[in-house]
């Protein structure tokens, strides 16, 4: 017997036919004695229902009473799964956010869990009740409702799974597990039986959506065994665990893990800024107090001119805005001009081997070369590589760094 | 400066166009230095969507589950109505059932009220701040969420009205006031300025589909002034008072206020029952037993052979049900056979005038006879006759009675 909490998404929960289908998978847990817990995502495509009338209502709407509106998405699923769950004969009640409560932070719109009052769910699972709790959601002190922004159900999920002490949070979703790089592009990218929180927290915050970062960071820090997998099919999807579990399993460890890549960066180059001490803070302090987040930086050699260029990469999103700070610090900085573009790509080798490996960027570099594919920049972390190259050549540099690394599937496989 | 609480329908909030609209109506009165509680329908078709969900879920649904589903539509349209009236300047918030808490019975999907806390609405009203409240939802004392039943909005916004003391209760729908009939059936028919609350109880019970018929009999119960408006119109509506209001007016008091008709019912006769003490008991016992609202009763003369024929109505929804319930009480009644027609219509009308006069059910007679409408079943309460007939002849009644008491329009009025 298990204490186990399964979270399912929105397209596992749209509609009456899907939400019997999740609550087949239920049933299954309950019925071999375990305890269940039970977070939900509202219907795909309500939040977004519920988000257009908020600011259809005032671009500037109050987010506390957004949060009023959204949370109701998740309301009514879990609700409704309760219902299906009696209805096959498994004893089930919703318990919302309030009536928990899970209580969170007043950051409105996108607060933080604080605690989780288990005495209702251990009284629950002492009468062998399935606990169904809509995801997303949360309570101030002063008793107004939260939510935790997009994608907050996966968090919700493994906070109730660390609360419960659950011994693994199953997140069911619309794939199937995590790969080693994005199946559309590697035919033979293969799916991945373990993988670490912090290859996990790499692979999703450059660009492998599959679980909202926030809750892998969660589980790290509250050691939640959590598995990945589809409710559409059975078969097992991928466990993200600790480190130790992986060696522990006496596997030799693969020097990478995965190949992610993430279009939303844009590439910004100050020409000719004077290369004095202090010139580079007055490049980036500017940008950190507009909260915009400077990712990659690469300061080349200084000039005979006693000039030197600084590229670095914003999001995207923000790149309208970051010309825009550049531009009143223009005086300060002291630059010749300005040259931005967007149509750049990062691409990211991740692996905890590459702690114990040299020659992990060596690698990547003359894979890339081989195809005479540029490099703009590079950035690395104790588990991570990273280039910025044109993002024409994203596909190819995906494909070429996947078998540079032996990530390919056996042919047989990829059948 | 008054108190006032105003409800919006289901019409009056569907899309964020009209909830502006809403908006503006409330802003009047707030700018007008008045006390303002909101009392908020879901959108038009929300709470049938939730309904069908429910439905669709399970047949057998759990009441409290369905109540976690439902009360979801007042919730958006609360947090959204807080949102618009904060973007014209008026300090609002939304406060849900469970938030003030309005507790309520547990007897789920058809609570009643119990009680209102009103600590927070008062500091809500101090702070110059609109308080906006879903209709329709409460609280059971074991803190789930209950709703009211259909239509349950009215009963909320006169119970908070009731409990705040206000100085009136406008409760804004799509028709613009009470008519004294059904101006699709008769176009003289005219808006009545003030009714009371006993003849506004017998015109909705009867068919009036304006407000709740709860909602008016707690209206009654806690002296609260209810007016009836449209919110697509500016213009005065109908005020639902005591009668001590209407007659301390001056006012010479008309005779009958309106004519209703109600298509719901259906007409059952026994035919040939033994006509001995008790017998009545053997028919309306078990009716009342499988909670079966028994309505018009007519019992013949007893023919020579010692049994009479004994008529009466039930809801159209219950027909199938009564019959069933009176074959299986077949041998203790000892009735020969039964009919039933559920193509009739009850018209009444209603006055409280009709008190201290006589022959008010004479001329009804009269005029019905006049255009050879035979009348199947009497009944008759204090302030209301109701006869049943061929629902064929629906609009020729109601037409002929409302000339015979005098109700149409002059006809400069109609144009």
């Amino acid at each position: 017997m298990a204490r186990i909490v399964m979270k399912f998404g929105g397209t596992s929960m749209a509609g009456i036919e899907r939400i019997r289908n999740v609550a087949t998978r239920v049933k299954r847990e309950w019925d071999a004695g375990n305890d269940v817990a039970v977070v939900v995502s509202a219907m795909s495509g309500e939040t977004d229902r519920l988000v257009n009338f908020c600011r259809e209502a005032s671009p500037l709407y109050d987010p506390r009473e957004y949060d009023v509106v959204v949370a109701s998405g998740e309301q009514v699923t879990s609700g409704l799964l309760a219902i299906v769950l009696q209805a096959m004969g498994v004893p089930a009640r919703s318990w919302l956010g309030w009536q928990l409560p899970i209580r969170t932070s007043d950051a409105h719109a996108s607060a933080r869990i604080g605690s989780i009052d288990t005495d209702r769910l251990a009284a629950a699972f002492a009468n062998r009740e399935v606990a169904v709790i809509p995801g997303f959601q949360g309570l101030t002190d002063d008793e107004r409702i939260t939510t935790l922004g997009r994608g907050g159900s996966d968090t919700s999920a493994v906070a109730v799974a660390a609360a419960m002490k659950a011994d693994r949070c199953d997140i069911y979703t619309d794939v199937d597990g995590v790969y080693t790089t994005d199946p559309r592009i590697v035919p033979k990218a293969r799916k991945l039986d373990k993988i670490t929180y912090e290859e996990m927290l790499e692979l999703a915050s450059v660009g492998a959506k599959v679980l909202q970062t926030r809750s892998v960071g969660l589980a790290m820090k509250e050691k939640v065994r959590v598995q990945v997998l589809t409710s559409f099919e059975d078969k097992p999807g991928t466990l993200i665990v600790g480190e130790e579990e992986i060696e522990g399993n006496g596997m030799e460890r693969q020097l990478i893990t995965g190949i992610a890549y993430d279009r939303n960066e844009a590439k910004v180059t100050l020409v000719a800024v004077p290369d004095r001490p202090g010139a580079v803070a007055t490049i980036f302090t500017p940008l950190a107090n507009a909260n915009i987040n400077v990712d990659m930086i690469v300061q080349n050699v200084a000039h005979d001119s006693g000039n030197t260029d600084v590229t670095f990469t914003v999001p995207t999103a923000e790149l309208t805005r970051a010309l825009d700070v550049l531009d009143k610090a223009r005086t300060d900085i002291g630059y010749e001009k300005v040259l931005s573009d967007s149509n750049v790509c990062k691409v990211s080798v991740v692996g905890v081997g590459m702690r114990s490996h040299a020659g992990v960027a060596a690698t990547m570099f003359a894979a890339l070369a081989d195809r005479k594919i540029n490099i703009l920049a590079i950035s690395t972390s104790e588990i991570k590589t990273s280039v910025l190259i044109d993002a024409d050549f994203t596909e190819l540099a995906v494909r070429v760094l996947h078998t540079a690394y032996g990530l390919d599937a056996p042919d047989t496989a990829a059948e």
